[in-house]
């Protein structure tokens, strides 16, 4: 219950603007630019980023320089102490980023196979198949791996998506050795019951899963999802600056929740996350500067309002 | 705790955005479109609105044509099963709305001192005081009286505001014979474990006390809000059309909860309001026409979106 859930004190947080954010923006930042942007988050304190995208080029051209980023970046001051995760599509994806040496990448399915398919054109079980490799070389090389299992909640074509077909999936992908399972609310119509049923009917059903959270705030109910993720134990979440991101092949998503909302809401309940909200807020400014555009957070805007 | 909270079937919506809404509004509607707009509302199903406010038309221009309204909407297909309120600041506002005949008033002060000062130029206590007749006439009159406490959780001059405070008043109130304690967070900074553990302990330290909700939505936290507050067993909320609302007196407070997110979530969760969405995003839609601008709650930009 509510009443109890500050006992927790640590609750994780993944930054994947840099990927989940850029990846949707038309303009694409030059590769100094987004050097800056993840050297300001590191400054702010977040502790793990997702930083880019081995997709191909040609479908998310806002990612292409993710060799050079991950070459770029080594070196910023601070980066021991941040695992820094890269999205990874295939087989392929996997060899480039295993190229320029990833310590953490994540791999995605779809819930839905009509979203899976527009997404990668073939079943989710034939991208769980995959996986399999990818998941037992990276292992073997000390990589971690996050699976996200993307419109576990809802589909932009199907609709509600069974609870089942979720388990299935992440039964499949825990047997494969993961080292953590993502539920992702891509489009942003999963519900704060919804998300208390699936993460604990998950946590029952799969011994020892490790399990986090990537909601977008569509309908304005991110960070009541964040609440009851909170209550079913759910302490790691991806959140995007500026509120940022979406799906290029989901109709309809709009950006991530916020990370200066995530931040604020998690310190005001007696949560520690590690990351300076001032900074995060000065790392927004900056990429507003960078994508040419303002974000309207409900946060983002207060302070606007109160610093005039 | 979530598992259980969609057992209570019926949440029930005060819809304040003809009075916290449109007073924070630098256009002044003209007296028949916002009798358009309430005739709107009642259409999509709204069965509680609070209409207008008796304040001192130097005050609050905006709502100087308050008994004119309340004549006007007299007519209105459907009115006789939807209870009508009104925001009364003293005995002369409420001498005012007597004349015209009102089925339910709003009184309000503040649990800070300084806001209440700022308010309405008098100590909480001196502000109870005065509530003494002008319940005491509203009860024999059969006018229901509900008692809103403003800066309930956090005040925007002292900060976090002592829960014993609210108590202390919310005791006073129910001992004059209020039929309802609102507790609101006029400048949105409560959060959703604050919320769960004040109106916890009003409920445990005041026997048959009857509460409910008026959140804003200045740090995105709204919603979350209002789960918090369903887990406390608060099934009734103040909520505003298109997110409108704010404070005249209250530096950077931004707008209500919208209307039209409360109650996708609420229905997505498994409640029933009674209010069809569809409709009252028609009444958002002519809300913008009349205030000249667009609203931009998430779930308002999600439909612009998808209707492309």
């Amino acid at each position: 219950m509510l009443q109890d859930i500050a006992d927790k004190k640590n609750v994780e947080i993944v930054e994947v603007g840099p990927r989940d954010g850029l990846q949707n923006e038309k303009n694409v930042l030059a590769l100094q630019d987004k050097v800056k942007l993840i050297d300001s988050l590191i400054k702010a304190g977040i502790k793990q980023i997702e930083a880019t995208s081995f997709v191909h080029p040609k479908w998310v051209p806002q990612l292409a320089d993710a060799s050079e980023l991950m070459e770029n970046i080594r070196n910023i001051k601070g980066r021991d102490g941040v695992r820094v995760s890269v999205l990874i599509p295939n087989q392929k994806g996997f060899s480039r980023a295993m190229d320029v040496g990833v310590e953490e990448i994540c791999l995605f399915v779809s819930a839905s196979e009509s979203h899976n398919q527009e997404n990668v054109n073939m079943t989710p079980e034939d991208s769980i198949n995959n996986f399999k490799d990818i998941i037992k070389t990276a292992r073997s090389n000390n990589i971690r791996v996050r699976n996200i299992i993307v419109c576990a909640f809802a589909c932009p074509f199907e609709g509600k998506v069974d609870p089942e077909a979720v388990l299935e999936l992440a039964n499949k992908l825990q047997e494969l050795g993961t080292n953590e399972v993502i539920l992702a609310d891509t489009i942003g119509h999963a519900n704060p019951k919804q998300v208390f049923d699936l993460f604990n009917m998950m946590q029952k059903n799969i011994e020892g899963i490790n399990l986090s959270a990537h909601f977008h705030d569509t309908m304005g109910m991110g960070l009541a999802n964040v609440v009851a993720a909170l209550e079913a134990g759910i302490y790691k979440f991806d959140a995007s600056i500026g509120g940022l991101g979406g799906c290029p092949y989901a109709p309809g998503a709009s950006g991530n929740i916020a990370t200066e909302e995530l931040v604020n809401m998690l310190h005001t309940m007696g949560f520690e996350t590690g990351i300076d909200l001032d900074r995060i807020l000065e790392a927004v400014d900056m990429l507003e500067g960078f994508i040419g555009r303002s974000v309207q957070t409900h946060l983002k805007t207060f302070r606007a309002t109160c610093s005039r």
